[in-house]
């Protein structure tokens, strides 16, 4: 279902959604850095930020843009994040809807803004202004991957997906694209996702399931424990599949939930499967705990720590370093009860190391992609949490990002 | 005051203490790994041990001794920290308390037990036998160094220090050994710490005094935010200064305080200043909040952030990630009222970044010991964290430790 052309239809995939992405001369590789999402009927809005106190302009501008509840536009940038950088920061990030607003014919409140890049450094805005003009003269429904690309950063590639479900009788499409690699960590680092869809309803009730769907895809990833001061997750939906209003409750609802539900977890594993420098993609499942925040904080302690993650890059099999970081996530355990499997199989059992054979778990631990399963005996709570190895690279791409 | 003769004379240096360090062919390296630290006057002993949920079997064992509130002796290898290994562990934890006593001619319950080293393996009991032997036949007022070298594992060197002061008219002295390096992150890491006195201090109150002073000094440090399931602090005072005891709420415990904390502080940087690949001693102070609680973690959020971390291993001088790293530690704060100073030169103030001449912040950045303050502007309380930047190295020593 997310086949290399649904990526390539991205979020132009739903009805009525046209993309562009421009080269505007802010990265400092010349990239494509002006990405431009619109839609000309109007669509309900939900929107997820960071709880990062120190919150980005377009962050700050943008909870004040949601809350009419309608969207037409977002606009937004890569290679500078707009982020302390102060009343004309703030100046800067209402221009940057101003002029897509003046462009495309709506209100500026109704375009919503992102940046993301350097931190504390103010924006090109005479760049900006021809990157925006330009973005709109491109529009179209093929603009998706142009759009994609000219969001991310650090990341190898852009990440984008897409899906039709039948709600009410009508074909209804979900598309998407995401950028995040570093600063990757709940509550969603330096993340950017916009996910478009031609359903029909409320803004109430998108945000609703939206603001849901968060706390299992984006708030469930960790690639360093950073989080960034720009995060955010759009979804427009601007009800051209001419399906019923879907209603709370009922089973286009339950359809509705579970598509954006797919699409924020394949976007998050994406997101992790490409944290800097990664050459692992972690599925830490921890089962058997009395609560889902329980299991969360476990899932979590594995996933950030340093000695895992280097475990794991080395491919050795230390499941002393998992069941080490189990022990400290502040959740009382019974050692002797805690069941360690790595790529099903088990390494640690009875509070002793398990007997395995050495070749197989060499086997999973050559793999790029390995699952750690924890079972705490404890109770039926669960947490799945996406994570990544720490190389070499990691501190070679951060070590030399210079400001 | 911690010149090399007092690191020579170390945990020996106080009168009526006794240490050795031996080759027992634990470490696969073949280096010093079995320790052994005496006095054959009883002294008062305190300790402090990991909060993780998965302790070894050596710290299970300390908990009940200590209880008594004497000892006589520690004995402590590395190479194999007898962690997750079941009753068989809790045995042989036991088995070399009880070695070493019938060595000593004390109790078993007079002797402490330490390991540290690959989690998971059991000790090889015939080796530790033979190391516990050679150590008490070595014993000496010289050992210190030796006993030092045989509880480090990934350690660059040996921690020691020593310091005297007088209290109640007599000299009253101090020594300790310390290692630690990975795995280091309050509450206490894969960290050993073995602390004598000759001062004349009950078991209650140097208790109560450890326990205050851990707080803020070895819970003060973080190289890589992991807790070790090993961590322990010994003090063991035995009263052969001759000082009359020593009283709670006295201007003699204010001294002795003081110089434990010392003490304990000492190590505490020196541990993370010998972080596993460390370059960079960073020095994390956090001002001007509310509380004692507020600054840790503030300065925590700071000292295990990847990215911060990565930047001065780079040496480079970027805010933005330490003003974003604050911003995600969970206190309110106001940006604008927030000043970050690198070396003393103010990089951050008034929600921007600072004017600053380059050459100036390039100079600090370039130093091997670097200070970080952050002002909150929020109230009267602080606190100091010390850490170290994140290296290739690091993840190479920890990719390629194999189990």
């Amino acid at each position: 279902m997310f086949s290399e052309k649904s990526r390539k239809a991205g979020i132009t995939f739903p009805k009525g959604f046209k993309a562009a992405g421009v080269k505007a001369g802010i990265k400092k590789s010349g990239n494509l850095d002006v990405a431009l999402i619109y839609t000309e009927k109007e669509a309900a809005v939900a929107g997820v930020f960071t709880k990062n106190e120190v919150a980005a302009a377009p962050v700050l501008v943008d909870r004040e843009y949601i809350k009419n509840g309608k969207a037409h536009a977002i606009v937004a940038n890569a290679g500078c994040a707009n982020a302390c950088t102060g009343e004309l920061g703030l100046k800067n990030a209402k221009e940057m809807a101003k002029l897509a607003a003046a462009e495309l014919g709506c209100q500026p409140e109704d375009v919503l803004v992102s940046s993301t890049g350097i931190i504390g450094v103010n924006l090109p805005m005479d760049k900006m202004a021809a990157g925006i003009k330009a973005a709109a003269a491109e529009l179209s429904v093929d603009g998706s991957m142009n759009a994609g690309e000219a969001i991310i950063t650090t990341d190898t590639y852009s990440k984008a997906c897409s899906l039709a479900v039948t709600i009410g009788g009508k074909e209804v499409r979900f598309g998407a694209i995401a950028k995040g690699s570093g600063m990757i960590q709940p509550d969603m680092a330096t993340m950017l996702c916009y996910i478009s869809t031609d359903a029909n309803i409320s803004s109430q009730l998108l945000q609703k399931a939206l603001s849901d769907i968060v706390e299992i895809s984006f708030n469930m990833i960790s690639v360093d424990g950073d989080m960034s001061t720009n995060d955010t997750v759009f979804v427009l939906a601007n009800g051209e599949a001419g399906n019923p209003e879907i209603k709370e409750g009922t089973k286009d609802y339950e359809i509705f939930y579970d598509t954006l539900k797919t699409i924020c977890q394949e976007l998050s594993k994406k997101i992790a499967a490409d944290g800097e420098g990664a050459t692992k993609f972690l599925t830490i499942n921890v089962t058997g705990t009395k609560s889902f925040e329980d299991a969360k904080a476990i899932a979590m302690c594995i996933a950030k720590s340093p000695l895992v993650k280097t475990a794991f890059f080395g491919e050795d099999p230390n499941w002393g370093r998992v069941i080490c970081a189990v022990g400290y996530a502040g959740v009382p355990m019974v050692p002797e009860k805690t069941v360690i499997k790595f790529g099903g199989i088990p390494v640690y059992a009875n509070g002793l190391g398990a007997e395995f054979e050495e070749a197989d778990l060499r086997a999973v631990m050559e793999k790029p992609d390995i699952v750690i399963d924890v079972e705490m005996g404890q109770g039926d709570a669960g947490a799945t949490v996406w994570s990544c190895d720490l190389s070499y690279e990691y501190v070679k791409i951060n070590g030399e990002y210079h400001t």
